[in-house]
């Protein structure tokens, strides 16, 4: 069985049309995929009934720790370095008219994110995160800068109304990069705990035709107004997201076949980073509608990769909602934010933070000299 | 009209039973808390639209933003040091057998404040916040230590369930130690954002008795398990909280006399913080059951003082939603939490911390050359 290979090319060039290989990279990256650690669990929840506190009276924060002990394989998790992954690309169904801004906004907000001036650098900022930018396929050029990662797979995706949005062999390159751009990240310093972002104008219309060929719901109920859209846009827009579906039919058992027909690239790179995460034993926190659509392909590819994700927040995206219950995750905040760029992932790390350090440094009653309860 | 007096001592001597002269501190500080900034929010509501983000898809947090912005009089707001203000205390009424846990623990679990082992501790090393722990009337004699704030009222109330908690004189004195300890607390350091915590054995008893003589309620609807009580336990507690309040009938229109009658030092002292607090234009996060008990006194004596609060975190305790309703509140937090301490509070100050700095730190569309929304 072949290791993962992290500075391995990806198998077949982007742009290829010919149907590619299984994907080394991709095989061996899921395979490596292991269960949570039982034994660091039970070790966590013993633990947990043994600090200075009445047991459950943390609530969530204690499933949380025992769930991170099982993602790291330790007791005491120590997370290490946050870093939130912001994957951009942009979205050739634009054309139809699906969104409440201009494509060239995708390229200006990476140059945001660059800058430092985008609402996920002030949150990463606030919290101790890195931000981690990357190309997967922005229509415009981006100047060169230090700090942007190029994994550029093609200018954009090609309309997916009228055809596949990309071809078999880009959507299995588009994965493979993010695991590539996971590798890299986490050899430069260890990663302990990741979000994911993303910024493309139109991905929420993406995001919702994945969610509807992976769960079977309808358009209609997992589309949403996205950056804005008033009702008639809401309205148009499933329309256009109804013909993708009908003129693509994606196979729902194949995410590989879903990502190429009504993905994008940036979608395609958020489920690689996330199964290279999980690979690691590194939990993943997802953010809202977009990154939690790559969720959905990703646990398609590797169903074992659900056990390392986190929901960070509930979108005001309708569709979100469908797609974490499809997922069966339950997320940590609820604050009506909808922005995306990993904005509500980066939000919610540090109750993660919490959760690990509550485990690993609270005083248990014996060391304290607490008494226990009496009742 | 006289100026707050920081260094003021109380107006009466504590465990005096004479009624009290109106309390110049108390009364003093009452009179400083002034309405939100209205033009300060105006101008962060309109910041807030230049941002580069679709205008809402930051959800709540845009609203705690300008909240923040009419707290501090500060456009851009910068909230300078977090504090967890947990003030201890013990309560006559556990000799009715109303808490999973023996008295002893108040002090037991002051020292693990002390000693940095308890969550409270490791939550404010997560988010960056200072802990000030205060005896408020522990009933043990604690040993003196650099780090302990010592404001003794009484070594612990009386029994609620056969007469007062404490004098008129001391419910006074309570709220005034609080203004106090604010005060020399903020002279210290510059505070930017407070969390009111404690610790109490039996005050979950005393915050439902509070919470039903201000509201209205029965006992039985704001009144759980506390630290961990069963059911029996549970309904003997509601039998001893209507007994305390038919033997002392408080009235819901004078908040000191509730105090006096089913409070406790700690919670009469965390009113004051939080007044003190409102009168400096300093942000408030209220914490779980206990601290919002506080707030309902604090509110029943400054009205305005309310403007001034956050409502960190929903607690498990049932009791909590009633009183946040009554204070027409909405936690940002829900995490099924039911510790005290400050724990729920201080997991929302990152929330808070990146309200204000998304919106002092993020670029315009303008500064950021990126293109406003077509549709």
């Amino acid at each position: 069985m072949p290791e993962p290979q992290p500075a391995a090319p990806a198998t077949t060039a982007p742009g290829s049309d010919a149907v590619p290989a299984p994907g080394r990279l991709l095989t061996a990256t899921v395979q490596t995929i292991q269960p949570l650690d039982a034994e660091a669990m039970a070790q966590a929840q013993a633990r947990q009934s043994r600090l200075t506190k009445p047991p459950g009276s943390l609530g969530r924060l204690e499933a949380l720790s025992v769930h991170l002990a099982g993602i790291t394989g330790q007791v005491c998790p120590r997370l290490g370095r946050k870093v939130a992954f912001v994957l951009a690309a942009d979205h050739g169904v634009v054309r139809q008219g699906v969104s409440a801004y201009p494509q060239e906004v995708t390229a200006q907000m990476v140059r945001n994110f660059l800058q430092g001036g985008a609402a996920i650098n002030v949150l990463a900022r606030t919290v101790g995160a890195d931000v981690v930018v990357a190309d997967f396929g922005v229509a415009a050029i981006l100047p060169a800068h230090a700090a942007l990662r190029s994994y550029r797979i093609a200018p954009g995706t090609q309309d997916m109304s009228s055809g596949p949005a990309m071809t078999p062999a880009q959507a299995l390159a588009a994965i493979e990069a993010g695991i590539r751009l996971f590798h890299q990240e986490h050899q430069a310093r260890r990663i302990g705990l990741v979000a994911l972002g993303e910024m493309g104008i139109g991905n929420s219309t993406s995001a919702a035709a994945i969610a509807a060929a992976i769960t079977g719901r309808a358009a209609a109920e997992v589309t949403g107004p996205g950056t804005g859209l008033d009702a008639a846009g809401v309205t148009h827009k499933i329309a256009v997201i109804e013909r993708a579906l009908a003129v693509n039919r994606p196979d729902p058992a194949k995410p590989l076949d879903v990502l190429a027909k009504v993905g994008g690239f940036e979608i395609g790179g958020l489920a690689g980073v996330l199964l290279a995460a999980a690979a690691a034993r590194v939990p993943v926190l997802l953010d809202g509608f977009i990154s939690t659509a790559a969720a959905l392909l990703a646990c398609g590819l590797a169903p074992m990769a659900r056990e390392y994700l986190i929901a960070a927040h509930r979108s005001a995206e309708p569709g979100h909602a469908v797609a974490l219950e499809h997922l069966r995750l339950r997320p940590l905040l609820d604050l009506d934010m909808r922005l995306g760029e990993g904005s509500g992932a980066v939000l919610a790390m540090p109750l993660v933070e919490a959760a690990a350090r509550l485990l690993a440094e609270m005083a248990t009653f014996e060391e304290a000299g607490v008494s226990e309860r009496t009742g």
